[in-house]
């Protein structure tokens, strides 16, 4: 599996033979498929399908499977996205105080768990910036409060625009992003410290030991302008007892987080998420 | 483990010696402690524990363990339950049309998974009086409807008094019950089909579907006025994904519902859930 | 979805080309696929698809499916089996003296969990014959010793063809089955009450208990004539602690057999369970 | 909280007015017990202990507390152990190519998770050198084969008491130690890369590929003479499938490795945990 490989990312009304015209535009072009999958909300009345195969030995050269492919969805009114394995996205990974989805992020970039760039962390906090030193990522401070976020915003943007960035990871990042910001760059992942929709803003774990859950746990999520309501990537639960104090919660769920958010951008990396409305698929 | 046994379930506010002053009580009247356990809420400042000791070769004579308790009790400001584990409590388990928790309940008992007795079925439907009767149990239909609750709550009340009700197992009631109904009879256990506190309220599994989550729950808890918002004894959450639509969750759903629901019920039976504030303490 | 469907599953070396060449053949007569998942075994090099459509607007008749897919799929060397979703499978449980899976599976079967018949209930115990009488099933008592095992399992073949039976779900049976027998009748359901291949054979929650171990499990597999060590289906874990003892595990782990050999009936029963070598893929 | 305390882990014979014996002996001497839980071994006939309990206001010093409880344990015949909060262990961690739990528990060190020292790390191999000395750490590469096994040994144990080790924590070290290691150091903690006792032995997650299981899990142990027997501390699992390759067992498994041998650590540091025979009581 050597080879570089093109995936397709599609949407688009059911209706019959999606799959065998899908799988006939790579087969006739000579692409060898490794991954297909699909499904249909029958509610939504929604074909969704993600088609992987390699580019060694397909006809078509690669600038022209856009296309040739648009002329196949045009008339499905299929949405659609074409990535590229050898394109290496390039991360931001944002922090407030807290280091422990940092570490975990950089420790599996290490492991090649996923495949990415890590040039930039930004903060609102200087904690962190020694930990970035120490694996040689740019380290920005850009503080923001409630007075000069819009200003600030606009600094943030123009990091990411100057490190040519993909995604943005809010790795505990702690502050909510404005509408507009989301508006100019919409590829934002949020780990948020509690199973949404149970304890939507601030402070999770002291809900969560106010109300006297047996579980905790946390959520990873497509940021939208909607606080804590964007599209769930992927969540996991530990259950905890009594004995459990607030601190004991705050530990037990940076365990949590770190799975959590690291199991979502491994999955928007390798073009496994499909959004539509406020839902994700996640091709396995 | 032949011989019945006594346990205490006291909370009071912590102070040095509790543990001592509780043990030797038992200790000095010749008892046989079989289980001991303690909590202490550090954050509310009270201590919580449970103990269970055999009644045969206890001096004190039973009728009179509770006075000299009290004795003991007042000093510290606790609030203390004695229960007697061959006093076998009843249970009345309330139901809609939904039999899937009735049937286990059932089941349950008649494996001895818990000691009671179940000699009534209360329902707002008359769809479940055939497992009633297949397993011999009395099933009175109570309609319910906004306009004759409180008369038919009366009702409900009267037949938990004849029938020397000791606990309410809501298994899927579906209805409400007033806040003047849980002051006059407070022992009621609910299965909520969620998370909680995500979905509080009517048809969680479509609202769940809704927000697209990945994970989905059950919670028991004991009901209060205030609507799924009791003291939580026991939850339990399974994996769900983009091919579950809504028929599938209310399908995982149940599986947990039954279990969550069973594992309170039996929590509760065997005296092991104390309730302080608005949280619970299940002693393992 | 009311339309009766189609469902193929398919196992072949891999090569380019054959999820267009099998999704042609269904798009081509008509058909409206509702499901298709494929995996590639790269490691085997093997090729495994699932395919359900709907019959309602195919124009292939049903009979010439077999022989019309038969044209496609011998060039490749392909495994395949069709199953139609109107055709009904019949069940027979095979239970020892233990209720709770036989309880179950009789409760989803009601409960419309999955499609099939359960006429015959077969038993080397009196014990549950009560309970086949309550819901109507036919109960044969077959007792099998070591020295009257061949014969009795000529009884229990005999009554199989008889019912017209299609899968035998052994339920908590306790009783191994000769290889002769599986040669026979290959379609056999096994719950194992451990998590396999940990605890093969007799009393694993008294080795569990003797090991220490932290979580219990159940495996359902297919049964080969190798001990336990079929083909599995699924398996689900519970956790247990220092407080349990034997008589907890197996109460534990009676909710685990229940749920683990109900998913993987249901599996099997749509269709979703394809084995290759000593492995399963499930589709979901 | 922040009074030292001091902790009792006691097991013995069972027999009446142990709960009392032992809490008054620290509220005889104005101790304030924070900790208190007990456990019956009714098949063993074994009562086991955790205390814990403030030593500021205690009125017997320091050093007479071993002797004075010692009077009271002998009669018992009851075997004990004592530990203050404020001797901090001191911990190596040995590791083989693999960095993920050196990093992990380096990780959780820092973020005091725990309270110990980690002043030495211990490899076959020189791979981890780097980030021993990223975060100061003594590194001592001891090049164990099948013939010079002994002598390497005497080395380690050489290191071990140089550095005045209290805790050896395998992290990956893939490596079997003697049974006269053992014997002469018997503090050794070890994350075996599967359920145990399933998949005893060498490549653990190629094994489980194999077998075609559903879940897979890691252990930790402590280490005795015999492979992968010794008393389990905590397990953990994680949900496999069909799409799982070795590769993705041993990712998925990584974070299992992770959490399973930090929860482990962390329990014996705060000597929650009691072994007797080849069983642990783990107190919450």
């Amino acid at each position: 599996m050597s080879s570089p490989t093109a995936t397709l990312l599609i949407s688009c009304p059911d209706q019959q033979g999606l799959v065998a015209k899908f799988a006939n535009f790579i087969y006739a072009n000579g692409g060898n498929i490794i991954h297909a999958d699909q499904h249909t909300d029958f509610a939504a009345g929604l074909f969704l399908t993600r088609l992987e195969w390699q580019l060694t030995g397909f006809n078509l050269p690669r600038e022209f499977i856009a296309p040739a492919f648009n002329a196949i969805a045009q008339p499905l009114n299929a949405k659609w996205e074409l990535h590229f394995s050898d394109t290496v996205p390039r991360i931001a990974i944002w922090v407030s105080k807290q280091d422990h989805c940092l570490f975990d992020l950089i420790w599996r970039h290490r492991a090649k768990e996923f495949t990415a760039e890590i040039p930039l962390i930004i903060s609102n906090h200087l904690q962190l910036q020694e930990v970035a030193e120490q694996f040689g990522i740019d380290y920005h401070h850009v503080s923001v409060n409630q007075n000069n976020k819009l200003e600030q915003e606009a600094k943030q943007l123009e990091l990411l625009h100057q490190y040519k960035i993909d995604l943005v990871v809010l790795a505990k990042y702690m502050q909510i992003l404005s509408a507009d910001f989301i508006a100019k760059f919409p590829q934002v992942i949020n780990i948020h410290h509690s199973f949404l929709p149970a304890f939507v803003g601030a402070n999770p774990y002291h809900k969560a030991f106010e109300r006297g859950v047996k579980i905790i746990g946390a959520t990873a999520h497509y940021v939208t302008s909607d606080l804590d309501a964007g599209p769930i990537i992927e969540q996991d639960v530990v259950r905890v007892s009594h004995r459990d104090e607030v601190a004991d919660l705050i530990r037990k769920g940076k365990d949590l987080e770190r799975i959590v958010l690291a199991r979502a951008v491994r999955s928007h990396l390798q073009n496994r998420v499909l959004v539509y409305g406020n839902r994700t698929v996640v091709f396995e």
